[in-house]
């Protein structure tokens, strides 16, 4: 880390990438495996590029065991655009549940209403959104086209601690903030989508991984860029993707690999999260946001009993390079996000710092 | 150029950037302007980030002479998305006139259509594409809610030699393949609009240029990333954006500054052009494409009389390193785009291909 003068970044998003990955990148920056230009120059449809992009995906199949049966779709705009393209590309009988757990997920759901009939399967909303809804608190309706939910709530530092079952009707899960974190059965899914900026890539691009039976012609007004069918016939290159993150995107996944793949990511991850998780626990100065049957492995959420003294916490922080730890404005206090990129050094730090702050403002 | 063993790249887009920006984005890699962290890993919402946006910004408005009224909005999903977004944010009567010189003007016509009544105000379809509509070529309707060109077109290498007159009706232009590349009186437009790959950023992002008037809240059924004024009011922050191509953005507007901007541009690119467009006037074995009145400076069509010795013109030049130089499919032969950052050596050079080429098989 310190080759570079590099910082701890605890962003929610964009976030941290691997060293390996950003020496690449500005390696390759000039010229590519010897095609004598940077990635950012090639055509979408050269030889070098089009290799790129299948690379990608098949790196993508490997490490999350996708199967044979689901397309992978580089899509632009963000997981913000997919809240749209969902309902219009899935509706059939014109009406989705919606679990609310969150932030994302509640605009995913007021985005749905725009296009198809929603029902508020369950909320968490009165309390908070401490928690995601457990299965027993879920309506569920049996015609409805799908059923919605955000897996990793980045604003609440929650994930579902289960996969709802929804029977015949197809789940769909926003898996922006916990995508490649641990191991997932896609088969359990209809649809998974990603952002991917916080795992994966600079942002600029979701993944939508999608089971092909789900795949349809959607109505005649559906903007070209949101048609599920058209990306899938054209391999995400309807129009000129987002290149570079698909480059960044493979990247990263090769490093992935190379490190032992999501298990491997996954203990690493388990072990950043228990190390900040326990201190909190044994902690009488800091109090943990979420309830613990629903803690997020990404998202860390705490807070001091003041406002000032978490003020005077992330500057602090700041000043020893561990930098963006300020909760989002919802909720105030501190987030850590700790995704993916962050090295097992960086909660360490924090850590350490955390408790140093406790023992001089305690 | 040859320090890093470059190739001259003719693609359509993307296309080639400036060496000293690749080089910037090498150097910046791993830890931009003493931040501790990449461009890439840097939350939208950090003051570095919202610096890096603002100074793009501010840099399109100095070269481009945007004027206060007009909003700038950087959109992700290229200019296609816009095909969509024009017509869902523009209308108010719910007819517009679309102006076909191309392909990617019959495409947006058609995407309007999905939205409003769409007139065709004009075609040069039955020659072709050989041309832009002149101005007593068009049929405008003055209830119409806007006038719809696309400036360059990429793979007829024509150009709109004039603005259009449409009266009070704004005028909407496409102008990705050629923002940047010679002045342009913003405020003969309602609207300008243009995918960043090929003079300016790596693809993913469009730019939208927006007379202020024209920005209302659109129905209620709009997808939140189509809505121009939420992005206007969001500064293009309602999510996250595309902060990769908005940091090239502004790299490339610093270099296009530094080198003298549009006023200099517009000359080397009309020198580039005037070499390739000399020689193919001069030259009995090659056919120039593009009526010489409507002239692309962008992209230069150009084929032989045989599909056979333009393959082998295609393979030759390939070998001399430049390429990207087959024509497009609907076409066939060559196309030669020389963007604002194709070196003039790279023309001469090819020139240089083209007369030898002719010699051995003229």
């Amino acid at each position: 880390m310190n080759q570079y003068d590099r910082v701890y970044n605890f962003s929610a998003g964009p976030s941290m990438l691997p060293v390996p990955v950003l020496e690449r990148c500005r390696d390759e920056m000039l010229n590519y495996n010897g095609t004598g230009m940077s990635v950012m120059e090639m055509s979408h449809r050269s030889k070098p590029f089009i290799a790129i992009s299948k690379r990608a995906e098949t790196l993508l199949r490997e490490v999350m065991e996708i199967p044979e049966n689901y397309k992978v779709l580089f899509m632009q705009g963000g997981a913000s655009l997919q809240f749209a393209a969902l309902p219009i590309n899935l509706r059939c009988n014109g009406a989705a549940d919606y679990v609310r757990s969150g932030n994302f997920s509640t605009i995913a759901s007021k985005e749905a209403a725009k296009f198809i009939k929603v029902n508020i399967a369950g909320s968490s909303e009165a309390t908070a959104f401490d928690h995601t809804p457990l299965q027993e608190e879920l309506t569920l309706d049996p015609q409805a086209d799908y059923v919605h939910i955000c897996m990793n709530n980045t604003i609440y530092g929650t994930k579902f601690p289960y996969i709802p079952k929804t029977g015949k009707v197809p789940l769909v899960a926003d898996i922006s903030s916990c995508i490649l974190s641990e191991p997932i059965d896609v088969s359990r899914f209809g649809v998974l989508y990603a952002g991917v900026q916080k795992n994966l890539a600079p942002a600029g691009m979701a993944i939508v991984i999608i089971r092909d039976d789900l795949l349809h012609e959607p109505a005649a007004e559906t903007p070209l860029m949101l048609n599920y069918k058209l990306m899938a016939d054209k391999d995400s290159m309807y129009n000129t993707p987002n290149c570079w993150s698909i480059y960044v995107t493979m990247l990263v996944l090769e490093y992935l690999q190379s490190i032992g793949g999501v298990d491997e990511m996954a203990r690493r991850n388990k072990k950043k999260a228990d190390l900040l998780y326990g201190f909190l626990d044994e902690s009488a100065f800091y109090i943990a946001g979420a309830r613990p049957d629903c803690r997020s492995m990404m998202n860390v959420i705490f807070r001091t009993d003041s406002p000032d003294l978490d003020a005077k916490f992330v500057a602090g922080a700041a000043e020893r390079g561990l930098l963006t730890l300020k909760g989002h404005r919802v909720l105030g206090g501190m987030r850590a996000s700790i995704y993916n990129n962050m090295p097992y050094e960086g909660v360490e730090l924090l850590v350490d710092y955390m408790r140093a702050f406790e023992k001089e403002n305690g």
